[in-house]
């Protein structure tokens, strides 16, 4: 398990081939969904019920009032999983074929832990305007839509256009699921340094979805100032050549003007966050100030070593499962959308994405060691602390628009 | 339970209205179906092999080899059941949130009757271009493709346009679905009346989805000679406005070139099959050859009430549930779809549909009486005899080509 950090692709005289030892096959073998029914149907009674003519009876008070839907339909409990295959864990662009095995996964951790129905959508189209149609005539099916592994920058118009286009919640889980843990993590890492977020300066290396997403979510946290890498370096206001994305994030970042790598960039940051630009030297670390935060979500190679950035900060956190403080989507998408559906919300605002953020920093606060500053990713009270702060954010939205 | 005929909607004055001492609204609260996962997920380890970092090795041998996804993915298993709600049982056009209770229903009798996991695709759009290309782009995500209520003649275009565009099978129930179990209970009907398939005149009442694809699945089954009668009356080649679809209709029917109504449509004819042009008057029932056949299968009210027709047949046929010899689609689509994605099949041939029809007349054939001509809805033989008829055709559709 990990944050949805791309990292190089992984790479072994096995890759690509069916390992008959790899239990992971075994595991996959006829994927990991089905669909059940929820009702008995033994009778031709039961048939007439569920079925014509009975059903009709349904289909005419919903067609009389739409808003039934929502408490005689599926609809309201279930999310689309959409991925054109693009940017799939470390792998980059394999299509939407060989993506289904990780959207089932997904699915399968949203029944887990915020029992929501969840249905991959692998699309045969990487356009990014038959995306987001595609996606928005979906829309009458689903209670929300979960973008996954679409690739940056292409990533950012999509979640905004399709956002637009419907009135149900989108969320593309590798920015803000990330962003949202990462987030947690800096809250309680911060408590634990006895420093306010308004007084740290952070340095982001990498500008992908989860690199972009995590600066724009921490700047609404109030951290006090965020600058930017990419594999070209520092993201300023004076570089040639910069996307619309990154010259937003250059106009918003940066108090100082920095330029140069990452080096330069990380010369007196309290935090390094890696999210992924590619491995970071050492000597580069060690312009940082003395006892700060280092977290390195790249999986499975973080951009610095757990063992290493201990030399260089006083709390660590990676995206691997073999080391304390995974920063981990699963601590937040489930809850996201559990909560965003039980409260009937049309979009997930930056409200209830920090109200998420809160409620997982919170979930161990109790007991914030330097090896613990987010839950297991296994621990069942996250999902529903998530989706009740999430679901009493969208009322006070809702309130105050 | 029905087949799938369109008829004049239901009214009452509880029409569109939710009646609370109505069981089928108790039954529909919250739908009708749920995602299931097939997996353990308790610990660090399952997650690691279910989700990341496990699951790459996964979408990269799929990456290498799509094939694998036959394999190693839920989507071998699963239809979507796409609409655009335009036809919904006698209905009409009352949209995609009206038609997914409906859907839903569907997708429940294809898990129980063949444990296919179908997903219910409402459209938002009823463009044909645009729902072609959306169904297309989804052809990734799912092993097969069942259209529902999408009104005619728009449904014969998009069915083959879609069939063209992807190499998983398309099938629109309300035509094929009905066509088959119309096919066998015809060839019961007829060997308990004595009679050739290629010795009998057929006149077909409806020139929608239904009726088109009854009329050309009893020419491909042999029928002597069919004539089809819309609400204008006899389609015949003379036929001032005809549209494309019923140019080739009039082109490969009515060997007699019959004009009028449905009167000297009838006129010693031998069958009657209302799908459903309408109310048939008695007096026109009066033609047709003694001792012959009358299926009329508009639901609720069929076009010639059952006790009327006994009296001018031998053998009657509906689509209601609490008259002898139901004419039911849940008898051919499970076993179709289950049989296609058992074979693997590209497509949905017309020597599979003749041989899901033989499988279902087969099932009775030793029991063969006026009043069972088809298997009830719920016999659990059908559906596996379907599939291994379907697949076995499926096989010599492939050796042939």
């Amino acid at each position: 398990m990990s944050a949805h950090v791309p990292d190089a692709p992984q790479s072994s005289h096995l890759a690509g081939r069916v390992d008959p030892n790899d239990p992971v096959f075994a595991l996959h073998r006829r994927g990991k969904l089905a669909v059940a029914s929820t009702i008995p149907l033994r009778s031709r009674e039961d048939l007439s019920l569920a079925y014509t003519p009975g059903v009709a009876r349904v289909s005419e008070a919903i067609a009389a009032d739409p808003s039934l839907t929502a408490e005689y339909t599926w609809v309201p409990n279930t999310v689309a999983v959409v991925t054109d295959g693009t940017a799939v864990l470390g792998l980059g662009d394999i299509g939407p074929h060989a993506a289904m095995p990780v959207m089932e996964g997904k699915a399968v951790l949203f029944k887990q832990f915020a029992n929501v129905d969840a249905v991959p959508i692998c699309l045969d189209t990487k356009d990014p305007d038959e995306i987001v149609e595609t996606a928005a005539r979906l829309a009458p099916s689903f209670g929300g839509i979960n973008l996954e592994d679409i690739s940056a920058p292409r990533c950012f118009d999509i979640e905004r256009r399709l956002d637009a286009a419907v009135s149900i919640p989108v969320f593309h889980d590798d920015q803000h699921g990330t962003a949202i843990v990462v987030t947690a993590a800096l809250r309680n890492a911060a408590k634990l340094i006895n420093r306010k977020l308004n007084d740290l300066r952070v340095v982001i290396s990498g500008a992908g979805a989860a690199g972009v997403a995590v600066t724009r979510m921490l700047l609404a946290a109030g951290v006090g100032d965020v600058v930017v890498c990419d594999s070209r370096g520092v993201v300023h206001t004076g570089r040639a050549g910069l996307n619309s994305v990154k010259v937003e994030l250059a106009a918003d970042t940066n108090r100082d003007g920095r330029t140069g790598g990452i080096a330069e960039a990380l010369a007196d940051a309290d935090v390094l966050i890696g999210v992924s630009g590619g491995q970071i030297a050492e000597a580069a670390l060690a312009g940082m100030n003395p006892g700060g935060i280092i977290f390195a979500l790249a999986n499975p190679h973080p951009e610095v070593h757990p063992d290493v950035a201990r030399q260089h900060a006083a709390v660590v956190a990676t995206g691997r499962s073999d080391f304390p403080n995974q920063i981990n989507n699963v601590l937040a998408f489930p809850g996201v959308f559990r909560g965003a559906l039980d409260a009937r919300a049309e979009r997930i605002t930056e409200e209830m994405k920090l109200a998420a953020a809160q409620a997982i920093a919170d979930c161990v606060v109790d007991d914030l060691r330097p090896d613990q500053i987010v839950p297991s990713p296994l621990d069942p009270r996250v999902a529903p602390a998530v989706a009740g702060a999430v679901a009493a954010a969208s009322a006070d939205s809702a309130l105050g628009s």
